[in-house]
């Protein structure tokens, strides 16, 4: 037999990467309840609180909202496998990583993949969306509406609106605006809707929250092929969830209970303070960071996410030695930009229960001092522009 | 916004059905450690004792073993599509539900599959495997070394020994025998073996730790079509791990921590008396509900697994109600049977920390009063059989 290990002594960070977010005492404390069987009756009312709180939160009243049991990664191969066939046409709007990965999963399903791409960072007018919908007539639609590599919020109203006007399907990747921004759901038009369990929601890492439009159930219930996943498969996980309760796997009841009390935090907080608290602390980096003689990413600010801020590295500066001081001397973590954009980006992320007034003080002037040490010279006070927006625009 | 929902209160249940099992209060407690980035050298420490940990339990010095960021049951379709095509011949020793599913998943990748059936709760000699794989000669022979409803025991020596001489790989489900029976994944020859994090291990549901043995290690490496899952894609998920810690998904760090803590009590056991404390207790139960006048739905005792205890329902016993006056009266959870066993067997799994003495005294006199309270006439004292068991076998 092996050693036994020594206990696990985690070392205290302030999560501030693009994820996974702070997780509030409330919810570690739910995973400390006794599990019950995946069968039992309290599980599915459990289930079901889960179901009920994700629709303000998806912005949406259809009826299928449920919870894959994996990570958001899981939630985008699901969205896409139960909609896709061989051939189906697959229309992404690329501009970052994420819909790289929406562009894979599609291709190994045997897609046709058809992509309009932007640099990282960049985004689409609706006129650009609206003309590749209109000539690539696809069936499905992908784009991301967070996208964590890059800090691009794209809503999607024009997506959607093409996509319809064509009879295609919109799924949107809504991992890094769940919980943290609007999702609009339904005011937008999106048709399938995924997320994970961590970052805007600040549960643990281990759910992808899924919501289904009308429309797109209607779709999933005409397909006759067999979808090749038999974990994702989602009309398998809705008789599972919903009516007869047909077994499909034992669901991980720890984290169900660690979502129900994550969502119970964002229901009591309301969606639109929380929203407006996420907005706020965004606002009030961005002024530090500006302050700091540093750009954004993004450049402009409509464009930007309140959940996921990317930072420009300045030049001659080396992004993982600036973080490593950083972790080192403060415990907060961010990360760096990976792809086109590694060792051109900061990642910061402020989002649930991590975006707070005191993380974005502590992480302008944990920057400045970390930046400082590698040879930066700030223009002024990151920390002290932040202080002053917050003090011109009290919550 | 939807009400806020009262706080969780789970009902207190002794788990002793298929799955999940008692939690201990330390691998609660571990779930309660602050997490961290799924990026953060700590957690890589923490998936690497994993791997360690796994050795012994699934009985291989192979390098790869991992787990899979979801239930049970997303390692059986990550073992089977990382090795399966269209067109792949791919041969099922199908005798239970847990075997049907794998059809299903082989099925769903466009494979060729052949089967070997036998009623459920019957087992296969190793001549019937050997002639059905010299006949078929598959790429693929999958079988379940042990069956969650039916409660056969397949080692697995003869179908392995069979397999590789025509060149097959082997996939086993070990998700109810590991780390509560000997999986013995290098002395039988399986070369893929995956489980459940719940069950033998006893940590909550929500992983899939799974095992490759060099050679099927071999082949996943040789494999050139892309695998179509993204998210179980094992070459991804062994760079995302191993090496280069090159990013796939974010893992769920917080049932990551309650997996090693799982797998540090097993370790501080030692397994040869965790498995002979389940044995035991397995025995001392049987004994009990022969006493009962009831009997084992698996015939032959060295077919049975002493995990999961399957007991025929007595003629005229409808099995619900029997069950709803267990749980009622005791709180032990058992299961039924479902498929071509449904109400015929109850299910009584006896795992990891719910196999303790204790638990097998109160489900047999609590079955007694309820299959009492139903009408059955017990031909003697269940507790009693199992405590003069417990007297002449001490631990």
């Amino acid at each position: 037999m092996p050693e036994i290990p020594p206990p696990l002594k985690p070392p205290k960070r302030v999560l501030l990467g693009p994820g996974p977010t702070t997780v509030e005492p409330r919810v570690y404390a739910a995973m400390q309840l006794p599990i019950v069987s995946h069968v039992d009756p309290f599980f599915y009312q459990v289930a079901e609180d889960i179901r009920i709180m994700l629709g303000p939160v998806f912005g949406t009243e259809s009826h299928f909202r449920m919870v894959i049991s994996g990570t958001g990664s899981s939630g985008m191969e699901a969205a896409i496998v139960n909609f896709t066939d061989p051939g189906t046409k697959f229309a992404v709007l690329a501009n970052g990583y994420f819909c790289e990965r929406i562009s894979d999963i599609a291709g190994r399903q045997g897609a046709s993949v058809v992509r309009l791409e932007k640099p990282w960072g960049e985004t689409f007018t609706a006129e650009e969306a609206r003309d590749f919908i209109a000539r690539e007539k696809p069936a499905i639609v992908a784009y991301v509406q967070a996208e964590t590599s890059t800090g691009i919020y794209l809503p999607g109203k024009a997506v959607c609106d093409a996509a319809h006007a064509h009879g295609a399907l919109v799924i949107a990747d809504c991992v890094t605006s769940l919980g943290a921004m609007p999702v609009d759901m339904d005011a937008i038009g999106i048709d399938i809707a995924y997320s994970c369990s961590q970052k805007g929601l600040s549960c643990p890492p281990g759910l992808a929250p899924i919501a289904l439009s009308p429309l797109a159930l209607e779709r999933l219930r005409a397909r006759t092929a067999p979808v090749r996943s038999f974990y994702f498969d989602l009309k398998l996980l809705d008789d599972y969830y919903e009516g007869a309760h047909r077994y499909h796997h034992t669901a991980p009841i720890s984290m169900f209970y660690a979502l129900r009390e994550a969502l119970a935090i964002i229901t009591e907080e309301g969606l639109e303070s929380r929203f407006a608290r996420h907005r706020r602390n965004h606002l009030a980096f961005v002024a530090g960071i500006e302050a700091l003689g540093l750009r954004m990413h993004v450049t402009d600010p409509a464009n930007r996410l309140w959940s996921l801020n990317t930072v420009s590295v300045p030049e001659g500066i080396q992004d993982a030695k600036v973080r490593a001081r950083l972790v080192a001397a403060t415990g907060i973590d961010i990360l760096g930009g990976f792809g086109p954009l590694a060792g051109k980006i900061f990642r910061v992320g402020l989002m649930g229960a991590s975006s707070t007034q005191e993380n974005v003080l502590a992480a302008l002037e944990g920057l400045e001092a970390a930046l400082g040490a590698e040879g930066y010279r700030p223009a002024g006070s990151g920390r002290a522009a932040a202080e002053r927006f917050y003090a011109a625009n009290p919550a």
